[in-house]
């Protein structure tokens, strides 16, 4: 189990947050959370590819058409998704956009709104409207309001969830925050029209100065290796959303000079992220990177992580440190990718267990089992078929998740 | 949970079948069956469609080809699954088929091999090779011996998997005998290449006429929609095998006349065991028909129904009673079919829960959740795209099923 982890000061200039307790979550918490951008910030959203969408995410779709990409504030709330409310729920998530434009002073649809919670239940926008004022008085550019609004995103999450870097280029320095809920119904496919629903929740915010489309151009690279990369229990939500927000604040200007160290950086925060999704994934004990290589694309490489990362057999067996190789050379089997038994040699924590179409000569089930019962470690799988790797991270089943997820109802 | 299956005495004539112990399960319980064929059947096999087949898998395929389907006896082992054993496990799986063909005086080639169990271990060929004398004497054809090889394949099944038909062709009978066994690593995918672990194995035995070209066509359809219409936890085995063998001896021919009964009584038998299969399924507290209608096409309801029969949110939700609509219309979102929420139309056991993109205004949460409390129930999606349909036969995902599979080392 990792520290928890909190907001350092240094954080990027342009952004003001803040968040309220606006009656939506059950237990009282702080819920409704807000990021106000001083004039407004370029923009780039990735989207669930889930069918089934949440109200939110329709109208933020639409919200970023509109402007080209711009966002002036965010709104956020915990305890409801405003997902399969129909057009009442799509009516309801305009008319906060509507009221947050009016109490922060922007354009109503740079106002970019999000969701997470409960699905179904008709969403309240009464509350939303009626607590603006104090989310407004609430906002500020410190490390304590920034964790404000990473803790009010929160629902079955136990840890807050933060990363943060600083680029210098040519001596000035540029600054990434992100924040991120997400707990279970992980598995984010983000990109192509598709959708899910425990929802993973994610924002970067940055005072690097960019146009829309560079930004557009960064986030899917960013995420690729990173959110599109974990799975929890396989279920992609219907509400899933990352962000990334560019005030410009900085004066640090994103071109060739700066691209790649920028780009290097927003990878990082999002793989701290992710990782850090997984680590606090329900009833998780164990998080284990699956290592792919040898494959003969990445494509392949991650169908074959995929196939593992979603296997109740191999997620069980971890669950109990069993080095059971062969849950997992079956559900590489069946994970439609062509490849050769003969050719693949397995690794648990850099302990061969597998190779040449069977049990490795050097398996060692005493010394195998002992290191799978640290909390985390990689199982590395060459398929002898190319050069393309992948690196997938995710985590074991427990009698524990089945227990948070029977809770009837959440 | 069903009442325990009984063997009856109408049997197909032409066959023996025994067990003995040999000593390969921990339990000490007969571990090793055989069916010996007067003279040889007729045969159609299917097997797994992972890739990482078990040896008597790769054996089977090879003396199908060789006898262009003739079998002479069928050896099943449990406790061993002889599965990513290399070329020993073959090996070893080849030296039973001889030491079998010299027992039961029947050719090599024709013998059938069958494994089931753990993987990876060694396969104990000398201790086959030596119960089988013994198991030969153990032969006979009432329905005691037809329930001591049924009850000899099972491994973590709880309850005994037999189904029997009795078809009247112009006044004679041609009868149909059906055991199998499978609790867990149940999703199986016959056909083409591909394959899965914890293992489904089927035996159908009639005693009617037919060509082997005629078995292999009918085989594909019985069994699409019974062992390839239910999962229980997603794993496709590596070692999956249905066998259907034809002695011929009712006299009763496969012919125009006949077909359409006797096909009907083969997919009546599989569907049966099939179901069987899924409720004696590891940890299964409910038994869930998936039931997809208004699809643009079979292929896309089954997509939709395995989707949501392997979404680990749906199955938490069910081993509650918990009515919760959104983790099926989020798991059918994700399923990859494209589809418009508001056309679905969600009934549980009959109760109307979701319609027009949104929660039902029938919607009785109460009565919803006590209709579920029963040990079986069909959810209805009706998605408004077209004609086609399927049902899918699945079950909830319980503490006790992770208890089970991450019992160090299975």
């Amino acid at each position: 189990m990792s520290d928890e982890l909190t907001v350092g000061e240094a954080l990027p200039k342009g952004f003001l947050w803040g968040a309220v307790r606006a009656g939506i979550k059950a237990s009282g918490n702080p819920d409704l959370a807000a990021a106000l951008i001083q004039g407004s910030a370029q923009a780039a959203a990735m989207f669930t590819s889930n069918q089934v969408v949440a109200a939110p995410v329709t109208v933020g779709r639409r919200h970023m058409a509109a402007t080209g990409g711009r966002v002036g504030a965010v709104l956020v709330n915990a305890g409801n998704a405003n997902c399969a409310t129909g057009q009442a729920g799509i009516d309801a998530c305009e008319r906060t956009c509507v009221a947050a434009a009016e109490a922060f002073e922007c354009i109503f649809d740079e106002v970019f709104p999000s969701s997470t919670g409960i699905i179904g239940v008709p969403f309240p926008a009464d509350k939303v409207v009626a607590a603006l004022p104090v989310l407004k008085a609430s906002l500020g550019e410190t490390a304590l309001h920034a964790e404000s609004f990473a803790r009010a995103i929160m629902t079955t999450d136990t840890r807050l969830k933060v990363a943060q870097a600083t680029v210098v280029i040519d001596g000035v320095e540029t600054r990434i925050f992100g924040a991120a809920k997400g707990a279970g119904m992980i598995h984010p496919r983000l990109g192509a029209p598709v959708a899910p629903h425990a929802t993973m929740l994610v924002y970067l915010f940055t005072d690097i100065a960019a146009m829309g489309d560079d930004l557009r151009g960064l986030l899917p690279q960013a995420v690729e290796g990173s959110f599109n990369s974990i799975s929890i229990d396989g279920d992609t939500s219907t509400n899933d959303t990352v962000l990334l927000l560019a005030s410009g604040a900085s004066g640090v200007q994103l071109n060739q000079r700066s691209r790649e160290p920028f780009a290097a950086a927003l990878a990082e925060v999002c793989s701290r992220l992710a990782y850090a999704i997984v680590d606090d994934g329900e009833g998780v004990t164990h998080v284990v990177t699956l290592h792919i290589t040898g494959a003969r694309s990445e494509f392949e490489a991650t169908q074959i992580a995929r196939s593992i990362a979603h296997s109740p057999l191999c997620k069980t067996a971890w669950s109990s440190a069993d080095p059971n190789w062969g849950r997992l050379m079956a559900a590489a089997g069946y994970s439609g990718v062509e490849f050769d038994p003969a050719l693949v040699a397995v690794k648990i924590g850099g302990l061969s267990v597998y190779e040449a179409g069977m049990r490795s000569p050097a398996f060692d089930e005493a010394a195998t089992h002992k290191m799978m019962q640290q909390h985390d470690y990689t199982i590395s799988m060459d398929f002898g078929l190319g050069k393309a790797q992948c690196k997938f991270v995710t985590c074991d089943l427990t009698a524990e998740y089945v227990r948070i997820n029977a809770d009837y109802s959440t």
